[in-house]
């Protein structure tokens, strides 16, 4: 997308998409810079769902939230306005997809609170600068995710199973990701399995259920993460009345930088 | 062994080791403090073999090494006599084991240098500080070790196949077991392959080249580290005139601790 090379900041890349010049997914977007899972729900939810993060570090690493109706967040990003700045948003009713919608400011009410949760994005491009590849960015293709039978940390109504992304890779490479990606608790860190599936619950490692299939090749192993679209799950288990997330793929582009991140 | 629960300093068992009390293994001895493979040839091989340790540091990582004719190293051991100070040694001619000694006095030359490596009990140590278990510390046996099909970097006379140390592990403790020892890669480090042993030229994982067969559980996969063995292949292959070795398993015991080894 021709518009992405001629982009220099996120705080441009954020005024492109709050002005409705594109819709599309992140990916690739603004190389060096974290780009956040978005949850926003009503007030009388919030104690509940931060909880469900607290308990859930691995697949929910927050990274920041804001006060009830606040639709800024200056920490993490200036000019940031969250009713606009995502490329494309979901909207649930009692936990069900109503609809898409690329813009929520007829939608905004004063009790709404946003989470914003650490990416693979993230430890995605930490590994690639290392030299590993990455089948998904590979095969051009969505991260294929999986729900796992680990069960979350229950917090109020939030629940359910935590969900991985798969990347397949040889045990060398493994290894030398496990390393990288620990230096990154707040992008979901480390990986939670490798190897057989069924260990954890997946029956066919062909049929995500949720992103695309990626091929594993002859002496690799699938290494599994703990994915950001493990609220989602959480959100479809709690029914709340209301609530907003990005569509996958289409995140919040911040203003730090993904080594910003790194814990050593 | 009685004596070992009275005494308090790595130099305490040093003296024990000196004066004739005690020729057996190490394993447990002076807890928290690092325990060194040992290697000692005349002088003409020391470039070489100095630059084998270098080429292969996940191999063979030093901790210290000495001029020719020196009996002590005073920066990883105060009071320390290298001809008396190990259990048992290990003498060699032409690459072949003629010997083992309780102490090398008589054998020593003014144009020997000692090196002295890292092991593995350092990080079997720190494994065992997080709760995960080492198979060959509960099955009470030598850790199994296998030559491989990896070539080593070579150096002047100095080549061979790396060797590893085995340990098996859920998926979960070996992602835990690879964060932990990439904290200490003065003591291998983090491991080199898991899973497939063939994948790195171990054709039958119950029949180990050096050390014990150790159990594998269901859901388990064996993990395989950098072996300190790897310099004495590297020796039978250079067939040195006159070299001496600690013995498996009886090793030097310094007064530094593992903890001063990490990385961060």
């Amino acid at each position: 997308m021709d518009a992405n090379a001629s982009l220099k900041t996120p705080a441009d890349i954020r005024r492109l998409i709050r002005d409705g010049h594109y819709s599309g997914h992140t990916s690739g977007f603004a190389p060096g810079y974290v780009q956040a899972n978005v949850v926003i729900l009503p007030e009388k939810y919030a104690y509940d769902f931060l909880g469900f993060c607290q308990n859930n570090p691995r697949a929910c690493p927050l990274l920041g939230h804001t006060e009830a109706g606040a639709t800024e967040l200056p920490r993490l990003a200036q000019d940031l306005d969250i009713r606009t700045d995502i490329p494309k948003y979901r909207v649930y009713e009692l936990g069900q997809k109503v609809s898409e919608q690329t813009e929520i400011t007829s939608l905004w009410r004063k009790d709404l609170v946003t989470f914003l949760i650490g990416c693979s994005f993230s430890f995605e491009e930490a590994l690639l600068a290392d030299g590993i590849e990455v089948r998904n960015i590979t095969e051009n293709c969505n991260v294929p995710m999986y729900v796992t039978n680990q069960a979350c940390h229950r917090s109020g109504v939030f629940g359910g199973n935590m969900v991985v992304s798969m990347r397949p890779m040889t045990p060398k490479d493994a290894i030398r990701a496990i390393q990288i990606c620990s230096r990154f608790p707040s992008v979901h860190g480390a990986p939670v399995h490798f190897g057989d599936p069924q260990a954890i619950g997946i029956n066919d490692i062909k049929r995500p259920n949720f992103g695309d299939a990626v091929s594993i090749k002859p002496g690799e192993v699938p290494v599994f993460w703990p994915c950001g679209v493990t609220p989602q799950v959480a959100i479809a288990t709690a029914r709340p009345d209301f609530c907003i997330t990005h569509s996958p793929g289409h995140m919040l582009i911040l203003d730090i930088k993904n080594t910003a991140l790194s814990s050593f």
